[in-house]
């Protein structure tokens, strides 16, 4: 044994985003008190927790509920119900016109990617190759790695807005965008994972026209937006039409242990997805379609997420950024206007070592954050900034994340004594 | 959009498996009674189903467990307690020098087969191509479609036993078996889906040894087997090495919601199968993990097995062969013997129409069954066995099942008059 096929090779490398679980893992793992300031696990919030352990009660006594959540395999595109529920809501509340139809669940936001991405780039049928384009990285990590094919991605460098000494914030660079014809699909997450940058919604509607312009889809990464969670801290307007493949999921609203992803786009890639879920995993979980079936179709999805979730995340970050400024007050430091999602992203200009040794060091004190360098996927130029930022996880418990933060102004002061 | 890459042209194709896994959604979906004899459903056994309640309800009342299970994401190789703790029954049950190092947890039986199909077979990156062999078809409908590459499949013919007049008994050909340098590994259903075929202990001994002789991982699909959920019909001996690559799940037990495979490797294949689940889906799901703790941990596991699961099965299996009997009388049929799996497997030497002309007018009767001819993953050679046969589940309920095999009976009949 031990000797793998090309695929095996290629999709057993050592990445950033193995790096990331492993790192979770084995923090998960540990007796000792580690900060995980680099995952992406979702707060544990009682008074949401209160909501799942009911509806969940709800399940278990009721022998129907019980066999349609454990008991039987779903269709390949996921379970009809909630689909149809789901969609129903998206169409109140947003006026969008789409149905069961519309939606596929996948095993998380990863398969989604891993699915879409390979769908839509790489070698086409009638010869040729196309790639995922990023318009704006930092981006998520989880894309570096899902081509099939080498070189399946590619991506541009950000405006950077100095909004006041501290903070930044990145614009996209729409004179640098070219949507060529090598160009399968344009990608944004929004909020973006790891920044916290929310593309404004005049951002957002150039993107929708140039894409469709080129008859190119726009795929839109709305893990942490709207209409759940919503950890989202300023006014934006969702959009969708049939040439935006939206995708969310159940993670961080609390749940992913559940491994559940929501794709919302035209019935042709709705069905593709069926079809490769069928192949890939013969079906997805259910879990979470029956837990969630209640809380959606009566709508107080919409009322937990503005009201338990987004409050306890803002107080949240609000929290880390007093930290931020109270502990790196004197060194060289910006961070990103924190307009969603469970980081800070923070930007070290000059830092005479690269964020990656930075992570290096902070892990040997048991303080677990990102090196900036993973988010760049298909980004090759050299550009110092990618190796002067950090990503840290706000979500985790207080004191972690003070440990944390005030680790990392240690760290970064003594790099910069040792220059 | 609606141009699809090369692998989403091949992994959007109609197969046999979305077939399937359409029929049941659409029959789950219907309103009005239908015969679901094509799927692999397990049955709903109350008693059964009395003890998962049960420790969904210990879950729900421990926040520490709550949380495990629904809330934190676990390492890309599965949750680590519940490997560990497989591991160890495992290796007190049968001896097996084994460790949670031993264990990775999937996405479900299908997924755990995308990945190590491709893992060793297809493009090799030092050149040359190599193929999964099934040395005895009909085999799992599900090998077929997950290759990413082309013609990386390839199976042998079985060999007939007559067993009696009505009953058949398919046997590995050693003699037409060679395991040529073009082979990445040799794999095996047992008991088999679709026969209900169990090789026996002196067969499989023999295939251990050549795949071992010939440097090749020997994989094992143990969906139906021991120890769970043990849908066996005759007596057999597990098997595990460090050559062998097991292959479990938590489907069969009445859990198919859950989407848990389990595989039993050596490290290096482990390890392999974390990276990939780190790719393609970040993580895998954590309910089934945290919901069987305490049964395996206590070996309450091997209990319900043998004394709700087995016998169960035992008296439907029965049941439906006598209904075979009765109902088929004086058409030209056998049944292959069943020694597991949820399937009936019928033969019609002979029948002037194909199996899959069969299928559809037994679906026009609202009976879905499966043809046969979906079963011979990597087998292009013409043989009219083929198409003579059908795989029928027994596992629905009692009145399905008959009536099922009512029609079936009937459209043989029908078939060969008009013949």
């Amino acid at each position: 044994m031990g000797s793998w096929s090309e695929f095996g090779e290629r999709f057993t490398r050592r990445t950033g985003a193995r790096e990331l679980m492993d790192d979770l893992g084995a923090a998960l793992a540990s007796d000792h008190q580690i900060s995980m300031l680099g995952g992406g696990n979702p707060a544990h919030i009682p008074e949401l927790e209160a909501v799942f352990v009911t509806e969940l009660r709800r399940v278990v006594d009721d022998e129907r509920e019980y066999r349609r959540m454990l008991a039987n395999y779903p269709s390949p595109v996921g379970e009809e119900r909630f689909r149809a529920t789901l969609a129903e809501l998206l169409a109140n509340e947003y006026g969008w016109k789409l149905s069961a139809r519309n939606i596929a669940l996948t095993n998380g936001s990863q398969a989604s990617f891993f699915m879409l991405f390979n769908l839509l780039a790489g070698r086409q049928s009638g010869g040729g190759f196309k790639r995922i384009l990023f318009p704006l990285t930092p981006e998520y990590i989880g894309y570096e790695d899902v081509g099939l094919s080498e070189g399946m991605l590619t991506a541009l460098k950000p405006g950077i807005e100095e909004i006041d000494a501290r903070t930044f914030k990145y614009h996209l660079d729409f004179d640098a965008l070219a949507i060529g014809d090598d160009i399968a699909a344009v990608c944004v997450s929004r909020p973006t994972n790891p920044s916290g940058n929310v593309l404004t919604d005049g951002e957002i509607d150039r993107l929708v026209e140039l894409a469709a312009a080129s008859d190119v889809p726009l795929i839109i990464d709305n893990a942490y937006g709207l209409p759940f969670p919503q950890i989202l801290f300023t006014d934006i307007r969702p959009v969708w039409n049939d040439n935006i493949i939206m995708c969310m999921s159940l993670s961080k609203l609390g749940l992913p242990g559940l491994r559940t992803g929501i794709v919302v786009a035209n019935e042709e890639v709705v069905e593709a997805l069926g079809a490769m879920n069928s192949v890939l995993s013969l079906a997805v979980p259910t879990v979470g379609a029956v837990l969630l079936q209640e809380l959606v179709a009566s709508g107080r999805i919409l009322e937990i997420s503005r009201e338990i979730i987004q409050p306890f995340y803002a107080r949240k970050v609000q929290e880390a950024l007093n930290w931020v400024h109270e502990y790196l007050e004197g060194t060289n430091y910006r961070v990103h206007k924190p307009e969603g999602a469970l980081f800070l992203w923070l930007w070290f200009p000059g830092l005479p070592i690269s964020s990656d040794e930075l992570y290096r060091r902070l892990k040997a004190r048991d303080v677990l954050v990102l090196s900036g360098h993973h988010f760049f996927p298909g980004f090759d130029e050299p550009w110092r900034h990618r190796d002067e930022c950090l990503r840290v996880t706000y979500s985790q418990d207080s004191e972690s994340v003070r440990v944390g933060i005030s680790a990392i102004a240690d760290e970064v002061r003594r790099a910069c004594l040792a220059a």
